[in-house]
């Protein structure tokens, strides 16, 4: 350990909510309804690859959008300003995920007969979301070129239960070290399974290809 | 509210941890140490900015640093060989912040009679590092300008409770839509007292300044 100490303080504080999350899953199959899960850190462009994206599939599916934050209806109007969607700010009031219980209340808030796909933009934060089934039918996460390429040697969970790992703010890989091939590397050793797909919320550069993985695995929830 | 619904999904899970953090805090005072705990999404630049600083007043100040991850030990490893500083790994065991005791537990890895300054690097999180008192005598954080000049509209409690803000990677402000001035005003409405620093952890650039503020805190906080 090149003579650097190591103190483990684990603590047990994590209820599993496996349970809920199943049962949930269960009602969403047989009410034809695919819920996605979207993490990232703050800052990551989750709100802005969500509008981009929503504006490519929304002629397509039916949808709705959970917007969930410690505070403000900053995202919720953004969202339904840019794309005409319903979308609902869900207040989690200092907590930093949603758990399975949490986003069941969510989706009580949304009119589930009249979807295909509800999508959840979860708290910005890469541990405790990664803690918690929210009941979803698929995980995707956001890593931004600007946090750099080590990350999912640093928060391994996350990245290990996520289906589709989206690398955004490309358009700015030459103003940073952050090496593409050396990060999908490391994607790759967390989770072997995992889809990479490199975007640029801003220019919009990769969001058709997330925009029909996203159509795909709808479809395919819906028919099996 | 713009026609968008809101739902509060609000869930205290908080125990109160002031008493312990307050004890923690007169035991530094007593013995004389300085602990600084720092704060901020994951690859704002933390490590980086430690180790350019520490270079800085490792002369000047005895002093330690204490990395939380919740796996790896890669940040210890990277302080130690790049400054020369004592620095131990605190592994959280997933948990997503510290709180009194578990900093306790790691202060009692070093030897507090050898130290001005002990540092501790927060687990990378706006949000739930900011609920939980450390015991630290100041609470700094860093927010980088790719995470965008909103976030304090965003994660208003980090912003609220932290006595400096350094705005990190200013070397790529015209990659970004960021407005410094207005992620100033944003900073100085939710915390009219705050201290903030611009700075870049790559070019060096103001990092001179943070080395001083953290001299002068340190000096002022043993002399009193």
């Amino acid at each position: 350990m090149d003579g650097v100490k190591i103190i483990e303080i684990k603590k047990s504080v994590f209820e599993c909510n496996d349970k809920d999350a199943d049962a949930l899953r269960q009602e969403l199959k047989a009410k034809g309804v695919f819920l996605l899960n979207l993490m990232s850190s703050p800052g990551s462009g989750k709100t802005s690859t969500l509008i981009r994206t929503i504006n490519l599939i929304k002629d397509r599916l039916r949808l709705a959008v959970m917007e969930a934050d410690i505070d403000s209806d900053v995202d919720a109007v953004k969202i339904k300003a840019a794309t005409g969607v319903e979308s609902i700010q869900l207040h989690t009031g200092g907590m930093c995920h949603l758990d399975a219980e949490m986003t069941r209340q969510g989706l009580d808030g949304l009119n589930l007969q009249a979807l295909d796909l509800a999508i959840l933009e979860n708290v910005g934060n890469l541990v405790c979301p990664a803690e918690f089934d929210t009941g979803s039918c698929r995980n995707a996460m956001i890593l931004s070129v600007p946090e750099g390429d080590d990350k999912p040697l640093k928060y391994p969970l996350m990245f290990s239960i996520c289906d589709l790992v989206l690398i955004n703010k490309i358009d700015v890989l030459s103003c940073f070290d952050f090496d593409l091939e050396r990060c999908k590397q490391n994607i790759l050793s967390r989770n072997p399974n995992a889809r990479i797909l490199p975007i640029s919320a801003k220019t919009g550069e990769g969001v058709d290809a997330f925009a029909q993985w996203l159509i795909d695995e709808v479809r395919q929830w819906k028919a099996v």
